[in-house]
């Protein structure tokens, strides 16, 4: 897992976790279901935040939109209350209402309570457009999938051409899901930052791969596609940040897509979304106030720093582990190593 | 339609439209699918904001989130591009996945280009909470549901139990659907604001009906239920306002909220979206500039004064329209009419 | 102190302080500074939010721009941090900047290390335009004036005509400097919200007091004028909320305004800000988390419909402890009080 | 004017106008004040965007606030309303007011109606620490150092240690004041949009020039120094975007700030101000709607790129164009030219 040679450019001042992946972050799996049929090519990755009732023991989480051209849901209620209640689940487009209603019965059965003695839930599905290489308009994707993501959720997961990461492009190369994982020491105590991506934006000529601007030499004698694509950053960590910190952390995720050579089109939805499991915010609270122990600002820049090196590697990630692939509509949309091998 | 006596007090400087609706703005039609089924009691109310081909034709958009513990969607993609391109449905919390995708289906049928040869479409679906009536936990609404709400849609519609108004509670009584209009006048063109309300808020000790504390005295000798609501405001227009003076126009909703009594409680998701049909944003534009014509920034406070007025109105028009009705758990949930009754 | 007869419709069910003043909350205190020469009249008001060094130990802060209409500063610092380091100034719209040095000034003076081994400091300042009763062009206020008012900064202050509130309007009435608190019970804990409103917007027509829709009658024959004003409401409590809590406070101002029939005109600023003193977070912390004890999200409602209470009074109070002023242009600005007197 | 040799990796597709400064959009004109004297060494750096009454004839704008660290001011009124009515100042964090009461005089002088006939006038100025290079506790900078960079404000202007530019620090090497443009083809038009930066952030390590991390290698044998710095960017274009299309162009300035190697650290005020002088929004309207004619969504990839690009190229020119000079606490803050040449 992880990539091939690691980032050496620039922002590299941190080790990785054991698995270079998301799931470094303890407690945090992550499942695909990855579907092939009838010129769907599409699929569901979920990301479940910890272990336990995550409804009535929430997770503090923050968002960031720093490209609103997009149609993921359960943002909102993040903004306000700074808590996450459900799994995440990463999907396309217009599977959107199809993850709502999954993430609404998956709630539902583990909860009794929902909508009955307590109020509602608030589902969280983040999306990109896989319409290159896809067909989004077959609506394809069902709550049964999004149900076998969810079951698949384990420490260990692919990277690449699975789950939401199916039919991905990105910098017009093969897109996908890419993870990996940062380590923070702080005073005497070491946390971990993970990160995982959904990648499916850029135009190639931009395209800057561990700093070196390899898209100027890739996109010679190619035609031009225009961004239709988004981009998706999962942060997690084990750190115990505040809500307001965990919106300073994925504001610096637009600086992480920055590096990859993305400028953040007009028709770029571009979403982070971060949470920690250092600790919860129950739902039904004990009598009393609430007690938390959480890091001073002064110590952010590490996990700002460490983020932007998150995000630029997972898109990197996502690219790497991607295979060639035929586009939709003909033509072929390469992997980043079909493309790279073809330059030397 | 409209209330049987007129609101006098404070702020009523303004005429109502002639069916004294949202409708009043030409080219807004609303319909409803209003389900009663085994336990379940609820419904879709669609707003179809003007005519013909909304994705091609979008319309300046805007919304306001007052207070976000809510699920509505589609809102974030407005907030960036500053438009609308589909009809707006409203139903109970956990319909929202089934709206999305109803609306999805509704957009793709519409327009073979979506998800082929351009991008895909931003569903836009509000909701309130109504397990105080209704087995929410059953999913009883369908896409069928969402369908016949669209299909519906005409000029002149019913307020109160209808459509997602059906299992609304307000204040303690029977909440729903309202809606009212206001004339503006601006040199010597007249202009005209609608707004329809789904109203499911607030604590019966603190409604004000025109002015008139009424809920002090119907709140005596009755057992406090907190507030599990939210209310949701549409507001219509066909002023040429810039998606930022639309913004500003949502952000009035609060203080019409507050005149009915309602302060924003924390579990109250509320939530304003406004549009205009004055004029369109082409999804696919001639080549140059586009042309607008809009009114100054000095004209806003009409605007601003019929919106509160007009969110007044909707949010009593609601109640007034509604019926009594037995509660979920047991009891009963007065009409506003029955329980001003049961005063004198 | 406080109104001559409280409040009693609607929002009611909260007693206030043994003062009625922002300065129930311990440790706040307020000061004013009252400037009547050459056509100015004007001033200064100072809240110092709590005893001690403010730019070593913090306060948790929050601000909300309900109409961004206006000039006030330090608010994006507060936004993105969370922390209030220094003491409140509210004057005219111009004396901004002259606020702002004597911030830095007062900051210095006592913070030899702020601009030489540490960073800067963020004053915040907060206005309402004097001009329908002041010469504002006169530029009349100077850093003395700010100075004499964080010095006379005192647990008991005068409310109406004083400091900030001199030559303010409100309704087309005199406005000024208003003040009320009121005190919450938590499980076995007692907690305060303070507020201080500097009340200078409105139209005649709307103005309603305690329920009572006034402004109409008062209207009556006489010619209106448009809102050429603001409102500022600062928010104290020693109840330990987050900032993010604070930020739900401040968007609950709206609520109050609106209860005294305002409906935030276009050129009306309106700004919320709200402190908490319960508890600090250190300029320089030691190794280590921080441990704060915070109230659950459950227990807001109670200071949500608090602060719309006293946003209310507080306003009301500015008004009915204001008297009678000549108008810069001419004419009189009337007092509530006998404004009232005249329709009896 | 401009770098010695142009930018050359990544984005770069666009070409630079006549004079590749911010002043290449026609009416723009900078202007500095610099100060040197009794270890003060600091400045003011002025941009009137446009000839004319800016008061009376103001400018579509918007901001956005990448991290909030920093004391601005009047960015709120530019968030609600959408116009710039005065220059723009730059200068160190503690002059604000003294830029203020500047901007203040400066618009009392040119509009007799200000605060007489009409309402108040909301001044811009943007700010930096420069600290480590010069002694801002001893508030330096007079409204005359204001009035002077505004006198001087001319089409052609020096890059640098000059005007705000004098005492900043960048990278832990010399910033500054730099500038550039870049020229947009639309259908038969031709735009131009400029930058100017005030650059103050960044840790050495984190330097990449060109899409070269020179500062890993100019860091090596370097004690590290904490990030206290900030950075301002102003866009100035021709080209007639609404004030939402603005708002999105500056949210592009952190791409173009994370191309030189910046993550955002959390002490960093990074702040992005964009106005266009295509069309005016007067303050006295005629009767009747307003007429713009603006540009395309669609058409806005290459404003963004471009906005990206000029962000990184005015930083870059900022320390190219700086010189070596001693720090206020010892030691010597290198120049980028003298620091390269170091290396070799």
């Amino acid at each position: 897992m992880g990539l091939s040679q690691p980032l050496r450019g620039g922002v590299h001042h941190f080790d990785s976790g054991p698995r270079n992946l998301i799931t470094d972050v303890a407690g945090v799996r992550v499942g695909h279901c990855t579907v092939n049929e009838c010129g769907v090519h599409s699929g569901v990755t979920a990301i479940l935040p910890a272990p336990g009732m995550l409804f009535r023991e929430k997770l503090p989480a923050a968002m960031h939109v720093i490209n609103g051209f997009g149609k993921s849901i359960g943002l909102m209620q993040i903004a306000e209350l700074g808590t996450l209640e459900t799994p995440i689940l990463l999907s396309n487009t217009l599977a959107m209402g199809t993850c709502f209603s999954a993430l609404v019965r998956y709630s539902l059965d583990r909860n009794p309570e929902i909508g009955d003695t307590t109020g509602t839930v608030n589902p969280v599905a983040l999306e990109c457009c896989d319409m290159p290489i896809s067909d989004i308009r077959a609506l394809g994707i069902t709550e049964a999938h999004a149900h076998a993501a969810l079951e698949a959720a384990d420490d260990v997961f692919e990277e690449g051409d699975v789950g939401a990461g199916n039919g991905m492009v990105c910098y017009d190369l093969k897109g996908g899901i890419g993870s990996c994982s940062r380590i923070i020491h702080f005073h005497e105590q070491q946390f971990t930052i993970g990160c995982l991506a959904l990648a499916n934006f850029g135009f190639l000529r931009d395209l800057t791969w561990d700093g070196d601007p390899v898209g100027v030499r890739l996109a010679k004698n190619r035609e031009e596609k225009p961004d239709k694509g988004s981009v998706i950053l999962v942060l997690a960590t084990d750190a115990p940040l505040s809500d307001r910190q965990l919106t300073r952390l994925c504001r610096r995720a637009q600086s992480g897509i920055a590096r990859t050579g993305g400028f953040t089109g007009h028709g770029s939805g571009e979403i982070a979304l971060a949470f920690t499991n250092a600790y919860r915010i129950p739902h039904f609270p004990e009598p009393g106030l609430l007690h938390f122990s959480i890091l001073p600002e002064t110590a952010m820049d590490a996990f700002f720093e460490a983020t932007v090196s998150a995000v630029e590697e997972s898109i990197s990630s996502a690219m790497e582990h991607s295979q060639t692939r035929p586009a939709r509509l003909g033509g072929t949309i390469l992997s980043f190593q079909d493309a790279r091998r073809s330059l030397s």
